[in-house]
């Protein structure tokens, strides 16, 4: 039996310094002393890889979401300590350059772009952004090779979206700054490879050593932790930040959603470009089609064009599309992006404190 | 600025004790005092539920496999010092006694059978289950009121496996032990609302106080520190250990799994009874027929009977059913399930040490 003799000095929140909680939690194994401390070191390193690479306070992304996230919202969630960024996927590049001047003149704060490649004026799209000096682009929908190294050679800070561990290596090779990996339960456009976010982190950190950021399913501080657990720096959130005050989309898709339960949000169109969409009228009918071995142009052609406006931004919530992820389950009440933030924030630190009390198995 | 002199006697693996570290974590915020001690005092009890319900040394349970999971699988597994389960669906009732009996010449440890209650002669199978004196029992795929009282005045433990937490509230009125909810991502026959381990585990855990188990995508030690930050309090895993030695499936099915990859599963057969299937002949011709709308009446006529037996017990790959789960993508070898528990409870362990090292947001 061996007497130690700690005397710790703590000058307000903190007890025990981090070095010291490594050193202890050390000598709770010696067989693993060496492990232990790169491991917690470069736990510690890697969770402000995103805070640092982005200059924020919080690793927390607002994702980029058609129809919901103007410069209000991505305004709001910068000036509470994440990252906001703007949708450009709804918007006409004029449109685009209105939001990011707006949002410019609402927080002096870091913010950033999500520009899905497949965007038909993408060249005009990207000339803009340079010219508007953006600092932060989240690329998904298409090949990194075509644009990350352009928008880097501009001061760019880029980051592609991936759902699979295939693609992340393709985004090494690119040479993206960050990784966006986003399992099945994400609302909206999805992987085809139907991975859930709980198998997809872990295959994602073992394939690079980039900064990785969590998407799909994630919108809690416990959810948050979980995903650090597996190997993720940061999270992308999108349907919780969607529901907030400051999301564009209408009050009718808001409210529609506080009310969906588990089981009420699907990924079909999967012969189109598979897509997490809300139980509706308009959900039903397209699951009825592929039921019965509709078509790729079939749905196509009943899809037409601007039904997700239709139902997130105009609120028809008969014919419209609403896309929204597996998490709007847990979502009931309207609250601000400042308010998100901060509960995450509570309850994420409530759940590290939780398992530091835990003794280990 | 406050001076604490900490004299702690530490008399082996272990440095502080858990009060220590709950007073110094709750110090941490004096705001969280209470609430964080109560939670972190459930945290730990919760923990441990599972532990005691069924006198097991760690919170592990193996799923009860169809073609898998005979008395050598749990029995071993139970050794090792987890939870067995014999996977009575596949098994004739003279079978089921028969590995019953040879489980518990064994081991002397506890062990439990998974019976279906879909299975055509059940009430056969519960009656054996009842004279050879089996102690825990867990059951899926019905009406939990069916048989857990009856099991219960046998001094037996019954756990249901549920894929909503609207089953899980059925469950508890049921009056079930413990509950398992299991996500999209396990193999094998799966639930229709698709919700994610990641998505299901939260909503679940606020719906139920009862003992909650975890099951899909999870067979590592950082997705069990996942699930319990999520609200779990023990993990079921099938996936990891239908590849292990002991298991029975056939050393072909194995090493066709090891050679999976992300997206190599898929949830198949959805207007029969979803289940989760490799990638293989079969399951290829089935994905075809279902986007062509086919209707469950051609499904099941295709399917026959003993695909399942074929594809895992007798390891044809081409026309065989073979039913696994998502992590297969991150299992590349043949361990024991000694091994695999070791490992799983080592990487937990470090997760541990490294969440403690963690200093909050």
């Amino acid at each position: 039996m061996i007497l130690y003799v700690v005397v710790v000095i703590a000058g307000g929140k903190k007890l025990l310094s981090r070095k010291q909680i490594i050193f202890f939690s050390c000598y709770q194994n010696k067989l693993h002393i060496r492990s232990c401390f790169q491991k917690s070191l470069n736990a510690y390193l890697m969770q402000n890889r995103i805070c640092s690479l982005f200059n924020i306070k919080y690793p927390i992304i607002q994702g980029g979401m058609v129809w919901c996230s103007g410069w209000k919202l991505a305004s709001a969630v910068s000036e509470a300590g994440g990252l906001g960024l703007l949708g450009a996927g709804s918007m006409h590049p004029e449109t685009l350059k209105e939001h990011i001047q707006k949002c410019k003149r609402a927080t002096d704060k870091p913010f950033g772009v999500n520009v899905p490649l497949s965007y038909p004026q993408i060249d005009e799209l990207m000339d803009l952004i340079i010219a508007e000096k953006v600092k932060i682009v989240f690329t998904s929908a298409g090949n990194p090779k075509l644009w990350t190294k352009k928008l880097q050679n501009e001061g760019i800070k880029v980051v592609h979206v991936v759902s699979s561990s295939y693609f992340a290596s393709k985004c090494e090779d690119a040479g993206v700054d960050a990784i966006v990996c986003e399992g099945f339960e994400a609302g909206g456009h999805n992987g085809r490879e139907e991975t859930t976010t709980l198998c997809l982190i872990p295959t994602v950190r073992k394939t690079t050593s980039l900064p990785l950021i969590a998407a799909g399913g994630i919108g809690s501080g416990s959810s948050m932790m979980a995903a650090f657990c597996l190997g993720a720096e940061g999270v992308q959130i999108g349907t919780r930040f969607a529901l907030t005050k400051e999301s564009s989309a209408s009050d009718a898709f808001k409210n529609y959603c506080f009310n969906l339960k588990e089981g009420d949000t699907k990924l079909l169109l999967k012969k189109v470009m598979p897509t997490r969409l809300a139980r509706n009228h308009f959900s039903e009918q397209v699951e009825e089609k592929e039921s019965q071995g509709a078509s790729e142009s079939e749905l196509r052609a009943f899809l037409g064009r601007g039904r997700a406006k239709k139902g997130i931004f105009e609120g028809d919530l008969i014919e419209g599309e609403l896309e929204i992820g597996q998490i709007t389950a847990q979502i009931n009440r309207m609250q601000s992006a400042q308010e998100v933030i901060n509960e995450i924030i509570v309850e994420y630190n409530e759940i590290l404190q939780q398992v530091k009390a835990e003794k280990g198995l």
